[in-house]
């Protein structure tokens, strides 16, 4: 297409994202065909347990996408067409509506991504397009290509981590894992384990943990040894990662009788003090840091989101459904006296460290560094781009800070952190926007075109790093 | 011009800030003629009611732009010709002298656009331009053509909202409803009326309150009470807005009888403690919140300018002089609390939140989403760049931020701010920028070329969605 | 070098960083002659006084730089091979492993910057090329002109300011007044003589002090008085200049007495609470401030390090070897309060402020325009990108936010802050980078193409500003 005289790339074409020719060698030789590790989403394991077969394109893209309900919400559609009682055509309808409204936003190319390499479908979705593309869609998600099992195969996915609570049975992993050819594993999280800012939630979690692990939990030791049961459990059937999300990474020094007298006061049913939670999760937080370390784990945490900010909302529908944001929370000191702590007595893990807030970037990127003791290359991580930042503008800013102030050569890249089977393009925009930093070095010579070095290390990035670093 | 093998752009041409041809059409085509509604600024209404005309270039352009005054401190200038006795001809030699210093600041492009658009000056200032460019403005701006009603009129201003305190008349905005056919509507901005850090200034103003209102004031109640009265006044005089300058938005857990006894303890002279105050600041921002739900109006928030840190200048020459900076007060958690108390019982107006440290963008970006419901398209806004912000790397990030978390789309746009009828042709520069950033995206592949969709929203940037929103 | 259709350019070649022909001629004929004031670094003045020769690469490049130590601990190398005690060929080969694994990171650039400035050497390292590459340097090495003051001479070093310990006794800076024609200064940097934090440590410190001033320490006028002693002292070595690393400026109100107070608690031994280390270390920092405004010093500091994160590594290498962090402290409040404090009894010196944290970069770049009085141009400086920051984006970004919010044609611009001989390139790296920014922007049309200003402009920010603000 040109317009006088100067060329228009195409739209979302076969060089999208991939500014120069460099990065086109780079994206088509090296990094297109490698596999996929995600080794952190958010998919259910019941449906590849049951190779679930979605109804209609409603379904399987915005049955629990809260990135598209709040663009939805942005753009004033009534919530009767997001998560109430609106007909999956209509729900649909009104996110047709609203995508030629979410131009620059990346749910723009993730929604023509998704069409494009799912269904083949290459019209822009608007309210013109609508029906014509519900309906292909829809024929399409009958056929058998289009079970969750083989969905992933088709993605050309080898290893899925999924994220889980402590009480899980895990019983859909370990039925996949006798079934199915791709790795599902579980990651082991267990925010709620030390969530005791809401007591009463808190008293009956304890009761499940209790049962799920067979042991009475009535003391800081029989909660420990109730969360090492589950870890147990959870490495048996093939986890090799926990996960964590919190506003910040406490520290507090706190003695053993302090947090047995904490914890007996919240299972009594008392509100605790601010203080009290903070040393209470820094505490639990340490010991599990621990048992991970034991059980050659790797860690991930989630930090920065400031999450359920609408009371009137959470009440109606309940967390994750799109009233989270990004949090400005102090990050530095106790983070570091945190990893320092394990650090000390060689108990820290692999661990990477993901942060909402891109103004901490370069506080991640040169705090891992604080860590790294030669032991494994790239042994503390900073996450990719993570959520909000899950983008071109956030994954590239966290590849330049990186870049910067540690070794980008050495990351484990990309993950979807996704609760959809139609999120995998994003592994294919990250590898995009990876070659296209590398290619744009090489043209302005800032990186020496040395195409071997170069396409080494794309592999590496999008592939082969995590698979040396989390040897699943 | 050629050096060796390059064209070099024409600086300030026709396609200034445009680096392609879509965005030289987008600009051209759908961007530059659109009306201008002007929905903050701090022009004084007096000077349009009596339809000022200015005396020369100094007066205009210097007596109250502290950008120019700081800059020209900075470049070493004596403070006798920037806010001293020097005469209006020192004073503006000593700006010329200083203009060539400020290459790479907006005062550069700002001032030579501004002798473009007013004056059709198109050399650049510098000191052997001076006396030549002074001499011309000042006879063109003897001409009826520069008084200030029809400066408004040659720069297609179509509402302008200025910024007035509760105690104001408003006899201006009165006479100009009559006599002008361009809308020039007040603004509330209350900060004086919970300004109580400083309990001597606050007494004196709450007797003004007392008698703008009518009402005497001797109670927590009966402030609330005079407050809404001037609102009342405000509204039949066809204010739409509010608008608050702070350090953060204050979120505190208080009762109304502990705030009847802050505000009598203030009343009676007495000091109050920092939580005191920002008790008392939270409790009026929350009860002012409702009232303007209640008059349908829109609420803004300026946050994060650390002001008057020059207290020696701050004596000799008062606030809004060139002496605030950036703070990095934290913002997230508060303004969150704040907005889903009003939330929470439905009385959350349409908002505009302004961050003046653009390492909040991002916070700001996604804390807007927080609150959409979906009763009206971008209800909760991202204000544009402010302040120090107010220029092309500002503008920019403050964009990509809005479209990468939020729908840019539904953008309400640009406003000066300023104190100066010669700061119109900020549109133009914001104008520009916004097509520039879809034009980029469009040449690059990353924005299908779809020119009415595209054209629809620069216009809706730049005019219509304002219009849509304010309804004024 | 052609890939199908597009010119790739020569890594690291004479236009490396040059994006345009405009940038091209501003490096080549103007700022790639200008000599070096390195007005902040830290290199050990008994090298220069001995005029030291290096053995080998290793020395002179791995010795003692903690950039490269962090880079192969995060590519997984052994801690005996950079710090322990493998041999220095083993530790070279380790390095030369890195080396390919640091693309994207300045380390690669500034390796093979430093091998073709100093060695002509142009080959790449890596194991491949690693030994002939240290064997040829090593050569170079043996001859005169890498004696460590050759160095100097054939980098076209004016001036070099080091960092020193008020109780150094300066011999070396006086016997290389005598001895050599470029002016190696002292810069009195009294961290030690607040550092209260350890009482141990302080304690021994104190003594010290006593020593070197001849003064009993005993009180806290005392303190002070050794203090205007060795101040007093350096001055007459000719440092006109100071230095200060901090996480923040502290601001507190307190009292002689108290202050004298917490000076008695400590120098009996007994640990301090924060609040009187902060205490102590604001009161000591104002009456050193006003000791360098009487004795006409420019001050510096360096605010915002997270230092000394790992206590293992700590324990065994001591500080300054690869464990700090960017810390994300808030600056703006207690850093106003403090330049305020100053400056209303007219005491307030040339400042310059380094923020580590590129989050503070418009923070401190609106800082400075509080406290401009026009006695001086640009009096309050905001230092270039340090540390981690000392980056291509890191330092544009510090001139970006410079530009937007004061003049960057007053900046005294780069400085190596660096502990190895090999940096000097390092204001070659930095003059591209600015006349990059600048050439950018002419042929973008947003500055207008006028040569004898930006020559002069780029000399200027090269080498005349400092040379005029320092007066050395």
């Amino acid at each position: 297409m040109e317009v006088k005289n100067i060329p228009i790339k195409k739209f979302l074409g076969p060089n999208f994202l991939l500014e120069n020719e460099v990065a086109e060698e780079l994206y088509h030789e090296f990094a297109k065909d490698m596999p996929i590790i995600d080794y952190h989403c958010h998919l259910p394991p019941a449906d590849l347990a049951n190779d679930r077969q979605f109804n209609n394109l409603t379904e399987i893209w915005l049955e629990g996408d809260h990135y598209k309900w709040r663009a939805m919400r942005a753009n004033g559609v009534d919530e009767k067409y997001i998560t109430g009682d609106g007909s999956a055509e209509e729900k649909f309808y009104k996110w047709a509506e609203t995508v030629p409204h979410t131009l620059l936003n990346p749910l723009y190319h993730w929604t023509h991504l998704e069409l494009r390499r799912y269904f083949d479908i290459n019209e822009l979705l608007n309210p013109s397009t609508a029906v014509e593309i519900y309906n292909e869609a829809n024929t399409q998600l009958m056929e058998p290509g289009f079970s969750c099992r083989n969905i992933l195969r088709k993605m050309n996915v080898k290893v899925v981590c999924t994220t889980d609570d402590p009480v899980d049975t895990l019983e859909h992993h370990l039925l996949l894992s006798q079934q199915y050819e791709i790795k599902v594993l579980p990651t082991f999280r267990p925010d709620k384990a030390y969530a005791v800012e809401n007591e009463e939630v808190y008293v009956k979690y304890i009761e499940q943990l209790s049962d799920a692990s067979g042991i009475t939990i009535n003391s800081y030791d029989t909660l420990l040894n109730a969360l090492e049961n589950r870890i147990a459990h959870f490495n048996d059937a093939g986890c090799r990662l926990s996960d964590h999300g919190l506003e910040q990474l406490y520290f507090e020094n706190v003695t053993a009788a302090e947090v047995q007298k904490i914890f007996l006061k919240v299972l009594g049913g008392q509100a605790l003090a601010q203080p009290e939670v903070h040393k209470f999760k820094c505490a639990v937080l340490l010991e599990l840091c621990k048992l991970y370390h034991k059980y050659g784990w790797t860690q991930q945490f989630h930090l920065g989101a400031l999450r359920n900010n609408n009371d009137r909302m959470m009440r109606q529908l309940g967390p994750d459904t799109g009233f989270d944001s990004i949090g400005d929370f102090s990050q530095a000191s106790s983070l570091s006296s945190f990893l320092d702590q394990l650090d000390t007595t060689d108990q820290l893990s692999q661990t990477i460290l993901y942060n909402l807030n891109p103004g901490d970037n370069e506080v991640i990127a040169t705090m891992i560094g604080n860590f790294n003791d030669g032991s494994v290359a790239g042994k503390v991580q900073f996450g990719s781009g993570w959520w909000f930042l899950d983008q071109k503008d956030g994954m590239t800013r966290q590849m330049i800070a990186l870049s910067n102030m540690g070794l980008l050569s050495r990351f484990v890249g990309m993950l979807t952190d996704s609760r959809s089977f139609m999120s995998y393009p994003r592994h294919e925009y990250f590898r995009r926007i990876l070659c296209n930093l590398l290619g744009k070095d090489v043209v302005n010579g800032e990186v020496p075109y040395d195409i071997d070095l170069l396409g080494d290390m794309v592999k590496n990035i999008c592939y082969n790093n995590a698979k040396d670093y989390f040897k699943f």
